[in-house]
Order: C-alpha cells, then sequence, then structure tokens
C-alpha cells in the first residue's frame, strides 16, 4: 500500500517535471522563433522569414499539449498550494508564450514589404529594441527555469525601456514619412514591426508576474512603469 | 451523511454558476467599454474617452477574482469531464476579456488625437468595422451565456470580413497620407485603431473557440478563414 502511494506520488512529480520542461522548451522555440524574425527584418533574410513563420505552427501544437497536461493534472492530482499556483501559472504563461510567438511570426511576415525603399537609418533604433525585448525574454525563461522571482521582476522593470524605444521610433518613422511620401507604406509596416515588439514586451512581464506569482503567491496589482516619454499621452497606448 | 454530501454538491454548483455569472458580467462590461470607447473615437467624445479608460480598472479586477475562483474550485472540488471543460475555458476567457478591455482602452486613448486635423471620409469604413466587431462580441458572450456551440462558431466564422475591413481601411489611410502630410499623424493613429479593432475580433473567435471547447470537447484545429483581400500578404499580419 505504502509502495503504490508511492507511485502515485512519483507519477505526480514526474507530471510536474513535465509541465515544466515542456514550458522552459517552449520558451527557448519562442526565442529562437523571435530571433530569427529579427534576423528576418534587420538583415532583409527571406529564408529567415520563412522559418519564423514555420515555427508557429510547432508553438500552437505545443500550447494545446499543454493544455491537455494541465487538465489531466488538475483532473487526476488535484494539486494544492505552490503545485496548483505554479499549474495556474503555467497555463498562462504558455499563452503568452504562444502570443509572443505569434507576434513573432507577424514581425517575419512584414520583413519582405521592407525590402524596396526602405528608409536608410530607422533600423538602427528598432535593432536595439529587438535586442532589449529578446533579452527580457531570455531573462524571463531563466527566471520561469529557477522559479527565481527576483529574476523576473528585473525583467519587469525593464520593459519600461522598451516603451520608451518604440516612442523613439514612432517619432522618428513619423518624421521620415512626411519628409518623403514613398516611404509611407514601408514606414507603417516597421510601425507595426515596433508595436509588435512592444507587444512582445508586455507579455514578457506578464510572464514575470506570473512567475513571481508562482514562487511566492503574490498577485502584483501595482500598475507597472511605463515609459516616461510619449508621443500619445500614454506611451503604450494601441 | 446523505445530506452532508447534497450540501456540498449545492455548493458545489453555486460556485460553478458563480463562475458563469461572473463571465457573463465582464462580458458585458466589456461590451459596454468597447461600445464607449467607440464612440470616443467616432464622435470626438472625450467624457466617452474617460469612461472608457476608466473602465479597465474594474474589468482587470474581475479577472482577478475570477482566477481565484477558479483556482478555489480546482483546490476544493476536483472537476472532472464537462465542469472541468468549462473551467479551464473560463479562465481562458477571462483572459481574453481582459485582453478586449485592455485594446477598448487603448482605442479610447488615442481619440483625443484624432480631433485636429481627421480625415474627412475614412471614418465611414472604421464605422462598419467597429459595428461588426461589436456584433460579434455580443453574439459570443450570447453563445457563451447558452454555451450554445453553433452560434459561437457562427462568430469564428463571422471575422473574416473583419480582417477584409481593416484591408480596405489599411488602404485608404495609406492614400490619405500620401495626398496629405499633415494627415499622416491621425492616420498612424487611425490605423492603430483599426489594429486594435482588428486584435480585438480575433480575441472573440478565441473566445468562441473556448465555448466550443467547453460545449463540445473539441478543439478546433483548422486555421481559421481569414479574409480573402489584402495588403500584407496575409491580412492578419501584424
Amino acid at each position: 500500500m505504502a509502495e503504490l502511494g508511492e507511485h502515485i506520488v512519483k507519477r505526480y512529480e514526474h507530471e510536474l517535471g513535465e509541465l515544466h520542461s515542456r514550458l522552459i522548451q517552449m520558451g527557448g522555440m519562442v526565442e529562437t522563433q523571435l530571433a530569427t524574425a529579427v534576423r528576418a527584418v534587420l538583415e532583409r533574410d527571406g529564408e529567415a522569414a520563412n522559418a519564423a513563420i514555420g515555427r508557429d505552427q510547432a508553438v500552437d501544437a505545443l500550447e494545446r499539449d499543454l493544455e491537455q497536461l494541465v487538465v489531466r493534472l488538475f483532473a487526476l492530482r488535484q494539486p494544492v498550494a505552490v503545485d496548483l499556483r505554479s499549474i495556474v501559472a503555467g497555463l498562462k504563461i504558455s499563452s503568452a508564450l504562444e502570443r509572443i510567438g505569434d507576434y513573432a511570426a507577424n514581425i517575419a511576415k512584414r520583413s519582405p514589404l521592407l525590402v524596396l525603399r526602405r528608409p536608410p537609418s530607422s533600423l538602427a533604433g528598432l535593432a536595439s529594441m529587438a535586442r532589449l525585448v529578446q533579452e527580457n525574454l531570455r531573462l524571463v525563461v531563466d527566471a520561469l527555469d529557477l522559479y527565481d522571482s527576483e529574476r523576473a521582476m528585473r525583467v519587469w522593470y525593464a520593459d519600461e525601456a522598451v516603451d520608451d524605444l518604440f516612442t523613439m521610433i514612432f517619432r522618428e518613422l513619423m518624421t521620415y514619412m512626411m519628409e518623403e511620401p514613398r516611404n509611407i507604406t514601408p514606414c507603417t509596416h516597421l510601425l507595426f514591426v515596433a508595436k509588435n515588439l512592444e507587444r512582445i514586451g508586455d507579455h514578457t512581464t506578464n510572464i514575470a508576474e506570473m512567475v513571481h506569482y508562482a514562487a511566492t503567491g503574490e498577485v502584483l496589482l501595482d500598475a507597472r512603469p511605463k515609459g516616461t516619454t510619449s508621443v500619445y499621452g500614454n506611451p503604450s497606448a494601441g
């Protein structure tokens, strides 16, 4: 009887470990997808674009697997306390990662539209923004791996700089468009690329909140600091 | 003993009912928020804008309440089968509704930026798009209320028209910008408003998928039909 109990506990721990390792796998997959999408845009690399777009289905499939695993864990294991928190957090994190993958694919889809009449210098700001967003994504996947609430909070605060960069790029692109009407279409697509990066940053902070919740049980209620400068009145409007 | 069992079953049913009615309440709240945000933009109504923005906190609070309720249901009631499905679906639907509320607030935030130098006619397309998105949101909340999978599927298919309208508005706004550089800034904000409406449409179809899942147990794997015309190569890129 004791052996049977031990067996059940082991299976449960195995499934929890499985959930965790799938989440980390999904995080790594989305990191690669984003890096590839950014390369597609910055280096006008059509193969990279196709690779980033193609990756989306695998990410979606992984999210569905994770969801089924979570449903099974709930149904069979009746998790409580810290396990319950990390399972609920896991479900929301997999959703956020799926969204990030979706935005990465969308960035890649725009890359062919930027090849012609590309404005000369605005890609520098975009490259900085992409670097920062990728760095935060990497950090939050590490934080998730270790359930490291402190590291998660660092990501949460770092997103402010992403918002500031978006505002800078927005202004720069507006100027390009006004100077030269032929720039309007490619600049609009670049603007959407920047907006997608900003949204990825938002989802990254959502993951940071979930890691904090799983690790500590606390829900972050305060509004996150936003960028200080803005063309909108509110820098992340939109 | 039988009475105690009955009591527990009743409490459980009460909590499930509570989850359902809170979701419907949240749906109604987000519908109102979106209607107010659309009015802010189309009628340059500053009070409506503030009301739509202010509503966001109540929506967020409701999402957190729902999450806590779900965690309690999982921990204490060990739901299975159809109950488990509707609880998991409920968690994801509340996330989607929160995102829709967020997009509605973002639409409202842009409305002051559209007052000056507003392009003359492009608001007609935007008004049609807003009407369709609101109609679909209303339908999906009804479908959720009745767990009506057929109604949910209707919403799922109706989003194609939203994508087509977005493409039309995108082209129209590009033309305005090229004709008149002073239109560039307000048109860019209108473009983001249209994009936000398109994203609300996407989240509405996600809710439709969840209603279908809760009602039937089936996960929709096929890609949803997208708009047929596009300036992107892919109409919903971005």
